[in-house]
Parts: C-alpha cells; sequence; structure tokens
C-alpha cells in the first residue's frame, strides 16, 4: 500500500490535527467520511521483524496498509504530516501483556526502537455494504461490531500465534451474499467473509456473548457473517505479552488521507 | 452473447455430431468438457417477444445466450453448424402446457414461426467450482442436481409468469463464500447464489424432497446453497400452457462452441 494522497487529504487533516490539540477523544467512526482509518500496532524493533510476517502470513485478519522507520512515528504513505503519537484520540500502553494505560498521546513513552504498524480496519468495507443499502447492525444500533475469538488458528510466525478474531454482522442471506461481493472488492481491509450461518463449527458456542465489543440480535431470517477481524494481532500480542507495546484504544482509529474507494480492487 | 467459437469448436462439433446421428442419446454431462452447454426453449413467433421481456426481467433464472431467427433452425453465434432441431440428444414436446412426446429430433414438427432460444446452463458456473477444488455434491453422487420451486416470484412481462426454481448446493460455509466468489463472475449463466442457509424463507419446507432433480444429503456443518436454475422458464410455460413448445429433455442440453471460461466478466 503505497497510495498517494488525494483530495479527501483535507477532511483527514483537519480532524488529525482537532485531535492532536485534545479537541477530540471520542470513538472515530463517522469521522472524515470515506477515509480509510487503521488500527495502530507499535512494537519494538526486535519484535517487528516476526510482527511482520506474522501479518503477511494471516493477511485476511491484519492487512497492513503502512510499516514505519523504526523510530520514526510517521506514515508518509498514508498521509500529510500523520504523527502516530498524537494523532489518535487515545492509546493502549503495554508492558509485558498487561495493559498499564489509556493516555491520549504517547509521546512521553516513545523511543528510538518502535515501528508502528498500520492496520486495515472493518471501517472501510462498511461505509461500501452500507452505501449498497445493506443494514450494518451496530451501526443501526450505535453500540460496537461483536467480535468473537474463534477456533480457527492463526498461521504462526517467529514468537507470534493466537486464535483468529472475528467480527459479526447478521444479514439477511441474500445480503448476505451481496455483501461477499463488495467486501471481496477489499482484500486490503479483511476482504470476504471467512465464515457464514454455522457459529459453532468456528468455534462460538453463543453468538449473543461476543469476546469483545457489543452484542446485536440476529434474527430468525438471519445469518450471522463473520469476517477476519483486526483484534487479531491484539490478541496475539496478548499471547505474546511483549516487554513493551502500544496499541490504538477499541474503537478510536488513526484516520487516513486515503480514501475507501481508492482500496477496492475492481 | 456474441462470442467467437474458438478452439473449443472441434469437441462441439464432434459431440454434436454424434448426436445428430442418433449415436449418441444420453445426458451431455462431462461431454466436451470446457464447452458451454445450454438449455433450449423453443415457442411460436407470437409468444417469442412475450417470452424474450421474461427472459430480460428475470436474467438470473433466465440467461438468454442466443435468440433465433424465426423459421431458422440455427445458432451461428453459439457455434459451427448448430441445428437445433437434431443436435440435441433429446427433446420435449408440448401441446397446451402438456408433455405429449420426447421424441430425439424434431424436424417433423418444425414450423417456419418457430423462435429458438439458447439460455445458460449451471455446467458452465460449476464447471470453474469444481476446477477451484470445491465438491459439487450431485456431482460426487453422479445424480441430478435437486431443484425446488421458491415463494420468489419472477418479473411477470405479458403472458409469462410464474416462481423462481433454483437449484441446490450443500456446501461448507467457507466453501459456499469462494462459490459465490466464483460464480459471480458468471452473470450470464446465473451468476451468484440467490439464497443460502435458510431454505424456509424461500418456500422450500423441505431440502430432502426437490420439486424437479434428485435429493442430495446436507451436511450438519454445511448449508444448503441455491442458485437460480434454468428450469424457470419452463415452470413459467407449464402455467401458460402454450398452444405449442419444444424444449430440451432434462440434463440433455445443447453443447456449443464457446468455452465456459469466455463467460467470465473477471
Amino acid at each position: 500500500m503505497n497510495a498517494i494522497a488525494d483530495v479527501s487529504e483535507k477532511a483527514g487533516v483537519t480532524e488529525r490535527r482537532r485531535i492532536r490539540m485534545g479537541a477530540f477523544t471520542g470513538p472515530t467512526s463517522g469521522l472524515a467520511p470515506g477515509n480509510v482509518q487503521a488500527n495502530l500496532v507499535i512494537l519494538p524493533k526486535d519484535l517487528a521483524h516476526d510482527f511482520l510476517r506474522f501479518a503477511q502470513a494471516n493477511p485476511r485478519p491484519c492487512p497492513v496498509l503502512a510499516v514505519s522507520d523504526a523510530g520514526s512515528p510517521f506514515f508518509p504513505s498514508l498521509g500529510h504530516d500523520i504523527d502516530m503519537r498524537t494523532d489518535l484520540p487515545r492509546y493502549r500502553v503495554w508492558r509485558d501483556g498487561v495493559l498499564v494505560d489509556e493516555p491520549l498521546d504517547v509521546r512521553d513513552v516513545w523511543r528510538d526502537d518502535l515501528v508502528g504498524f498500520a492496520i486495515g480496519c472493518s471501517f472501510s468495507f462498511e461505509e461500501a455494504l452500507v452505501a449498497d443499502g445493506i443494514e450494518v447492525r451496530h451501526i443501526a444500533l450505535d453500540c460496537n461490531v461483536p467480535m468473537y475469538r474463534t477456533n480457527i488458528p492463526c498461521v504462526t510466525a517467529g514468537v507470534f500465534s493466537g486464535p483468529m478474531v472475528v467480527s459479526m454482522r447478521p444479514m439477511k442471506p441474500a445480503d448476505a451474499i451481496r455483501a461477499v461481493q463488495i467486501t471481496s472488492r477489499f482484500p486490503s481491509v479483511h476482504g470476504a467473509p471467512v465464515h457464514l450461518g454455522l457459529p459453532e463449527a468456528i468455534g462460538i458456542p453463543d453468538i449473543s456473548k461476543p469476546d469483545y465489543g457489543d452484542a446485536v440480535p440476529v434474527g430468525a431470517d438471519e445469518l450471522p457473517v463473520f469476517w477476519a477481524c483486526g483484534v487479531t494481532p491484539q490478541a496475539a500480542i496478548a499471547q505474546v505479552k511483549p516487554p513493551f507495546c502500544i496499541t490504538h484504544a477499541p474503537g478510536m482509529m488513526l484516520i487516513t488521507d486515503l480514501k475507501n474507494t481508492k482500496l477496492a480492487v475492481l
């Protein structure tokens, strides 16, 4: 991913500036509509290669949009003047796998050996679904998407391993088929669903009890449709317990200057 | 569809010649592999426009590959020297909606006011599924595909109306998702599924009792996946009861010179 920032640059810059100044500290859903938003993972350099190999081997849950130079807080390929230390509304700081802080910026814990990974986020394909007239339940209900740990193992790479985490959107069957078509066009933001219809087959015993996010109702005339989820790397990190790690706080993403429509391969 | 016949012409010509001479009278599945096979409907000219409008309005079940000139038994756009009166292994002749004969050729009932319609067939996309490593159950079991009348109404056009008929293939969820991707590339042979997972939602009370074809088992770890079916025009014809009509006999299709791969839009 080295797409060039385009006319949507302005909205992205405006929102990041607001966030950088501390004027906005909430979830980024709905900000700079049309712009790609990204999950953020920041790791010490000595773990970066294994993590990138893990992402490369598991592109459905971990589609990498950009990797920073070690020690550099910038993602020049994702947008103008992005500073990953200040431009997200809230962060999570982890030490030995334990969440130790949720600060508004991470300048004071920044180190010269850190490498940032921007990972694709389902906001991009949800925008395409909504544009096609398909109801996305958690958007309609204004809550967080339900997410589940599955029995689908990720491919192990170096020290990183763990289960695939999936997000779930209930849909009528004809909408589910259309959603496969639409999201297949977006391989860099999780792509097509990985499963639908039979949650127990992927190790989800109770659809009403997500492991992350909020439960949403599934109608008798609907199927649960599951996509690989960007929380998967966090599950792997929780398992590896690196001495130091920074991630975005849930729902508080990096707003880039890329357009979602530019991610479509067809 | 006006694709040019190509190298596969030879196998198509060979098989049609065998059939024309009466040397082959069985189902055409597996003949001239790679070649497009088609459903055939032949109607008097005074019904032809309504039927073509019906097909145009219902492209998922009735994808038209070619329409002949009135009185001409040829489909030049589908292949070399095709004669629709002799080149299918077996026909069905209908009078006032009643099946009156199943002859090996229809030269003796041919009329100068007849118009032939070649309609896309699921054999084309099944070939693509099998090539991708997806099991197609009725092929594996060497029986006919199960087909069902649904509660999905076709769009009415002139005198023609009726329910959509669907074919069903059981698949594991991940294969069903892959099958949506593969068959979406083939809109001229039914395209993507119209439904999956909840047969009762489209008026199918018992999946083990198809209205046409043979029942196939659906595993507990599988979903029934439904495609619009080329039997739909026959269901409409049964309802309209035209004074005269000829169709192919089930499974005994018109073998063309077109290549299935050429039908892929992507």
